[in-house]
């Protein structure tokens, strides 16, 4: 009996035991290989994973004789439903708040605004590049989520490079960048899905954009809820009478149900739980035991970490599913003509608004100081951090263009091959050449320590939600210059009337320190 | 559009997110509504979970027009391949070493000897009664089946209301009997299975209790393999550069392998995750920062915690599956007749091994001090503590009498709800009759105080596997007293030889503390 019979009789009597066991056994793999390699200069997690991922991909398909390279096919509801939340909650829940909502303005122009541009820009580009290259049955549809489906950035490879502490203003940005070009991207491809099609015209956009609005309002909202709710009952149940064990299972059932709930009532899940994630750290947190806090806080990033590894693993691995590449109809020429300009409308797109918008930002701060400004050479980094593409645009792209991971016809093969082949080709290559770049730009970072431990200092903890670097009382001086201040600086009025709400409301209702005791 | 309609609506457009959100919803109700009931005298969290799950089973049915209770089919493969091996690994992690080790013999007596008589019992007893109800077609392995089935205990609700501190005698003995039973009776299921049951004879019994052995021991080895591997790679590539995230997830995938490993290869998951979380408790805990311990401590309980209460609630939900219900051919009294004689039985086949059993280890340790003898008090709670049945008894019943969670025939139907029912009763029944026995049998106990928190004490962490409560030189002087002391008290020999050779050879590569630096 050969390797490829026994593989297959085991795979008959076990279905799940096989794929699940290979897949976790991989997984560890990529974890001791990922630390061996942490230390170098051109390899991250992202990369490692990926290449092992095509590793393993390439043993199952000899193993199986070009049958398959794939364990599991590729589900997208796998990936919504259970790789997605832990990243994005844990990205709410470790976000240095204080800097997020320092940059809130700047952020948003870039993780709302800056998607909308990329997109259109995409999707004209592609409109009239693909068909130059023999690439023509594309929808209205199509075109519009191909626009949404490479506007999708992952910025973990560039967070890795980057230090929190030598470059705040520059790390805060390309987070809560990341973590909102996510969200609004899954929000509009969404919204995509609902127009008709048959009737484009001006309004479309308008239709679009208001739907878009009322998606992000509402999930917003419930993402809130949750966080408070579970604040609430945390403080009220638990109060004198603590359980661990219960304290966390509540924490990660919530924020799941959050999510959960989102999806169901056709919002969006990841702004929800985001958001949730966002208030859970802010007043839940200081309702459990200092064991709970260290747990969950662990937890979450231990979770979020094994579901990216896992997502790149299985995008290496669907890599080489050969039954896609079998399908698409176009020749290798004409191949490369569509990768080669999908790549470079997402290079495009990225610049079309990244540099604007970092100078319209920085107009804007006109009166702040110097440090808060984005220099040229951030703005590149920037520009940079958003070229590769991953796992929300492979997620994307097989709700777009494959029934179940099964493509149905060459032209979705086509988009799905493309898809797979830019997001490899954006990770590993640019991937590569981050480290470098950024050490050439900003020459002043050590990259040997890389530290990525999640670290929430206690200090930041303790600052409300929306605190600014001034004295509490200089922002009450400047409130009380009125409209002409709100017109001038909006965003630190806004902070210091926050502050004294937070104080004064929210946190004897739902828990968490004190800033000032008696103001 | 009613309610009905709606919710029909949503589950086709969202098939797997309704079940997930109404289960975690549920999930996090359970938890609020068990953490209020906990001081009650009658409630566990066992009992709560399974009436909440009933409960929804019955909104679900009123809901979907009386067509089904159920939001997913219960799937045997989702119990073992998800469920149980966080509670049988946090078993493992949390034991109480010393005590485990200490009564080894004690425990293995009760756990495997005892399963071997109880299901003996079970099985002759329903071969002669079942015929009585008119319930027959039952083939030689159901019956063989049926004593395994029954035998599996649930011994949870008994540990809540027990307290290490005040009798660490009758806890240990009831906690280590719970796991080793678990893993015994799936164990010998798996036997079961092997034999060729139309060529039944002396030897039969002798074929089983060999295959016993082989699987006992192999799972076992693997167990122990993995846990020192984990330990070995945490100490070798971490030492120095900590990284709690990968620390965590390590641990957690390897022991989630181990398991996958085993029953890949047709070995018993149960035993090896049990026996992979003793020995990364012992060593790999020692080799990663105080955070990864807090950290993975609790994260293997409140995983524990959440699959537990999940089974529980899953349990009740199935219970009002109608469809089996209707299946079932046999009249309400003969029924209850059924379900009676298993009762009764389940009663008898405990007792029939407690008792002597008891007797026989207290006469084994007659040397020990008095501490150390079981009372027939504590007999009588023993018998008691065993006497629920839980979650390994209904996969087991739906491994045996269900295709992929649905009946095929009137017999297997009839099982089914026996196993269901049985299970309801004896955990609502004995279960509400837990706490006011053992006050009564124990009055000292305090049970208003309880505190579920897993409690590794950083002494037991750092005492030998198998350390002894005397000092290290008596034992050493026993232990050249040389044979007849083996005869004697072979436990406490192999102790203090553990002992130092833990201190001399394993410490040092695995990771760990030493007890005596310089021997």
């Amino acid at each position: 009996m050969g390797i490829a019979d026994f593989a297959i009789n085991i795979g008959e009597s076990h279905k799940q035991v096989v794929p699940i066991t290979i897949f976790v056994a991989v997984l560890c793999f990529c974890l001791v290989i990922g630390h061996l390699l942490g230390e170098s200069r051109w390899f991250n997690e992202s990369i490692t994973a990926l290449l092992i991922g095509c590793l393993t991909g390439t043993v199952i398909l000899l193993i199986s004789k070009w049958k398959s390279s794939q364990l599991l096919r590729f589900d997208e509801e796998l990936f919504f439903i259970y790789l997605l939340p832990p990243i994005i909650f844990n990205a709410g829940f470790q976000v240095k708040k204080k800097q997020f909502f320092h940059n809130f303005f700047t952020i948003m122009l870039f993780g709302v605004v800056g998607v909308f541009i990329s997109s259109s820009i995409i999707t004209a580009g592609s409109w009239l590049l693909f068909p130059k290259f023999g690439f023509t049955g594309l929808t209205a549809r199509d075109y519009l989520g191909i626009g949404t489906i490479f506007s999708s950035t992952d910025t973990v490879c560039t967070l890795q490079v980057l230090h929190q502490e030598e470059t705040p203003l520059l790390y805060s940005l390309v987070f809560g960048e990341g973590v909102v070009n996510d969200a609004t991207s899954v929000v509009l491809f969404n919204a995509i899905q609902k127009i008709d099609v048959n009737r484009i015209d001006g309004w479309t956009a308008v239709h679009i954009f208001v739907d878009f609005l009322y998606l992000f309002s509402t999930s917003t909202a419930l993402g809130v809820a949750a966080g408070l709710f579970t604040a609430y009952i945390l403080k009220g149940l638990y109060f004198g009478r603590h359980s661990t064990v219960r304290e966390i299972a509540l924490t990660v059932l919530m924020a799941y149900l959050s999510y959960m709930l989102a999806e169901l009532l056709g919002l969006s899940g990841i702004l929800t739980v985001f958001f949730s994630g966002i208030f859970m750290s802010h007043y839940a947190w200081h309702n459990v035991t200092e064991s709970s806090r260290i747990t969950t806080r662990h937890v979450f990033a231990t979770m979020s970490f094994i579901a990216e590894t896992f997502i790149f693993l299985y995008v290496g691995m669907d890599a080489l599913d050969i039954e896609k590449w079998k399908m698409s109809k176009l020749s290798v020429g004409n191949s490369i003509g569509v990768y080669g300009s999908v790549v470079l409308l997402v290079m495009l797109g990225r610049a079309a608004f990244v540099f604007p918008l970092s100078v319209l930002s920085n107009c804007m701060s006109r009166n702040a100081t110097r440090s808060s400004s984005i220099t040229f050479k951030h703005q590149i980094i920037i520009w940079w951090a958003g070229l590769m593409r991953g796992a929300v645009s492979i997620a994307l792209a097989f709700k777009q263009f494959t029934h179940y991971g099964v493509s149905l016809d060459p032209v979705n093969a086509t988009m799905v091959t493309t898809t797979i082949i830019v997001v490899l080709f954006s990770t590993i290559v640019f991937g590569f050449l981050t480290k470098p770049l950024v050490n050439y730009l900003l020459p002043h970072s050590d990259t040997s320590n890389i530290d990525r431990e999640p670290s929430i200092s206690k200090e930041d903890m303790k600052l409300p939600l929306l605190s600014f670097e001034e004295s509490a009382e200089t922002n009450l001086l400047r409130a009380k210059d009125g409209l002409s201040m709100l017109i001038d600086r909006p965003v630190c009025t806004i902070h210091s009337f926050w502050r004294r709400f937070d104080d004064a409301h929210m946190r004897p209702i739902f828990g968490g320190p004190l800033s000032n005791p008696s103001p």
